[in-house]
């Protein structure tokens, strides 16, 4: 497994992220690497993490599945494209969708496991699916379809 | 619009999600009301709830739509089998689907509404779909497969 998380490659305009942001002080950050042609993320929730209690919270879950889905297009766009190149920095990504089953109830208290894999890559769209796992067990899957970042926002978010 | 909050109405043992149990100090504590045949929730995100600088993050988004449906759910469940009678308390219904469109990027700093619209209810099942909006604009569509809180669910939870 490479150890550079997909979200340290951001350039630093965009790592303000709630999820994954490695300069947002209060956020999540979820950090996810390469593993073989799969892409990895390891997340331990709060205790308050909770939905029900016992459980996580389905919310969480859906933010765990979008950054480290947005990373994993990122760096899949970027070895496509540089087949034998490390990357330096990556391209910015933004979800256009999000979808989250919840096959069963995921419990608190252990390290999740967020795995996922880019099933198209396109000029400006990248398609992936993910799992969420709980001792070894899926208790999620979701997909996200990544856009790269449009201009205008990529402006705004430069003078901020 | 009805002042009492559905997440005011879950059982007091169901009230820790970090999305909106009144039980849970870290938590988001949205609040949704009924509006006629509508129901809807309004949320400030705070200054961290950032995804691109000057935007809202996807997963708080996504974390909006899916404890107002849920809410939603219990609340269009409860008024269809007591169609003249105020809820006491409301069923707790949890999350087998969500589903988020992103269709612009939702702005930072303003007051988000989000509404709903129970669309399916049976026996277990209930299907919401949802719009969020900032300054009168719609940024994001939703749905959710809410369905009623399994047993074993139920006692683990009860024993926290």
């Amino acid at each position: 497994m490479n150890r550079q998380a997909f979200q340290d490659l951001y350039p630093e305009e965009f790592c303000h992220c709630y999820g994954c942001g490695t300069l947002n002080e209060h956020g999540l950050k979820i950090k996810s690497y390469w593993d073989g042609e799969e892409t990895v993320a390891i997340f331990e929730p709060r205790a308050y993490h909770t939905g029900v209690s016992g459980y996580v919270y389905g919310g969480l879950i859906a933010s765990l599945i979008d950054c480290h889905c947005i990373g994993t297009a990122a760096a899949a766009k970027h070895r496509t494209e540089n087949p034998d190149g490390e990357a330096e920095t990556l391209p910015r990504f933004v979800t256009a969708a999000l979808r989250v089953d919840y096959l069963r109830p995921t419990p608190l208290g252990v390290p999740l496991e967020v795995r996922a894999r880019a099933e198209q890559i396109k000029e400006r769209k990248v398609v992936v699916a993910a799992t969420v796992s709980a001792e070894g067990e899926i208790c999620a899957r979701g997909n996200v379809v990544a856009v790269l970042m449009p201009e205008g926002m990529m402006t705004k978010a430069g003078e901020i």
